[in-house]
C-alpha cells in the first residue's frame, strides 16, 4: 500500500509509522504546523523520519490558525489543563475540527500523489474527550473520502479500538525509540509530566 | 441562523449570499485563496460583501497548494478545457479534495465563532464532473460534521438539486448584481467565454 501518514511526532503516530513501515507500506509522512503550543513535536517528527529515511513534509497551516481558535493548544490565553483524558477539564485541549482538516488535506495529498490511503493514529483512549477521534467520525470520513474524488482514498486507523498501553506494547516489539518522540502539550524544554498528554504517556510506557 | 458561507465570488455562491441574507441569516463569508488561476474571483467576493456589509474573510491556503496539485485551475502547465461541465475533458478542472478542505475549514470557523451551520452553493449542474459537489458527498460531510465536534454544525446546500438556470431565476428575483460576480476559470482581463464556467454561466443567464 501507498500511505500518507498524519504524523505528529508523538508516541502514537510514531508507533504507527514503525508498524506501517514493518508491513512494507510505501510511506509519506505529513505533519501540520497549526500554531500549536507544542511545536517541538514537529522537530521530533522530522528527526524520526530522517532516521528511517521516510519522506516527510511539515505543512504550514498557521494561516488558518484563527479559524481554529478556542483551544488551550493554540491560544496563549487558555491554560493547559492537568490530569487524565477522561477529565472534563481536558475539553480545553480540543481544537475546533482539527482531525477533519488534517484528514481533508492528507486526502488531497494522496490524490495528487496517487497514493491509496491516509492513516491516522487515533486510539481508544482519545474517545472520551476528542469527538474527532471516535470510531463514528473515522467511519464517516472514510465514507466521505470514498466519494469525494475520482480516486477512492481509504482512511485507515489501525489503533482505533486499542489503548495507549497496547500501542506501547506494539512499539516496544518494533523497537520504537520513544525517547525521540514528543508528547507534552506545554512544549517547554522538558515534558511537564502533568498535562493529559504526559500523564497518559507515562501510564502507557511504565 | 448563524451561517458561515463558503463564498467564491461567482454567480452561484453570490446568489446564495443574497438568498440567505434575505432569509435573515447572520452571515460570515469565507473565500479561499488556494492559488487558483482565477484569483480575480476573490476581488469580486470582497466587493460584493462590502456592498452588502457582510463580514468577509479571504483565507490564504496557498501554503497547501502543492497538496492539491494536478488541476488546470491550480497548475500553469495544464490547459483550461473548453466546453460544458458534462464533457469528460472538464475533469482537468477538478481540484483534489477541494470541497472537503473548504468545508472542514469552514466548520472550524463555525465552531470557534459559535455559528450554527456552513452553507455551500453546489448545484445539480456540478454533479456530472465534480464528485465533491454530489448529494452523497454533502450528506456524508453533514454526518461527519455532526459528530466531529461538541458543537453540531450542519452543512447546508440549498441549491444541491436545482440547476444553474434555476439559480439565475432566484438571483434575478433577489436583484443579484451578476455583473459584479466573476466566474471564468482563466482569470484574464475579461471572461474567455469558452471555458466550462463561462459556457454554463452564459446559458444560465441568457
Amino acid at each position: 500500500m501507498k500511505t500518507i501518514l498524519i504524523y505528529s511526532g508523538g508516541m502514537d503516530s510514531t508507533t504507527l509509522l514503525y508498524k506501517l513501515r514493518a508491513e512494507g507500506d510505501l510511506l509519506h509522512a505529513l505533519s501540520f504546523d497549526y500554531g500549536q503550543r507544542h511545536k517541538k513535536e514537529l522537530k521530533a517528527a522530522a528527526k524520526i523520519c530522517k532516521k528511517l529515511n521516510v519522506p516527510h513534509k511539515i505543512v504550514d497551516i498557521t494561516a488558518v490558525k484563527n479559524l481554529m481558535e478556542g483551544s488551550a493548544l493554540t491560544s496563549g490565553r487558555i491554560k493547559v489543563p492537568e490530569g487524565h483524558y477522561q477529565d472534563k477539564t481536558m475539553r480545553a485541549t480540543v481544537v475546533p475540527n482539527r482531525n477533519m482538516i488534517f484528514i481533508a488535506l492528507a486526502i488531497a495529498q494522496a490524490v495528487s500523489m496517487k497514493f491509496d490511503r491516509v492513516a491516522i493514529a487515533v486510539h481508544a483512549g482519545d474517545h472520551a474527550i476528542y469527538p474527532d477521534c471516535r470510531p463514528a467520525f473515522i467511519k464517516a470520513m472514510h465514507t466521505a473520502s470514498k466519494i469525494a474524488n475520482y480516486e477512492k482514498i481509504a482512511i485507515s486507523a489501525p489503533f482505533l479500538n486499542i489503548t495507549k498501553r497496547d500501542i506501547a506494547k506494539i512499539g516496544h516489539q518494533l523497537g520504537v525509540p520513544y525517547e525521540l518522540t514528543w508528547t507534552c502539550y506545554k512544549g517547554l524544554h522538558k515534558p511537564c509530566g502533568k498535562c493529559g498528554a504526559c500523564v497518559e504517556r507515562q501510564e502507557a510506557l511504565c
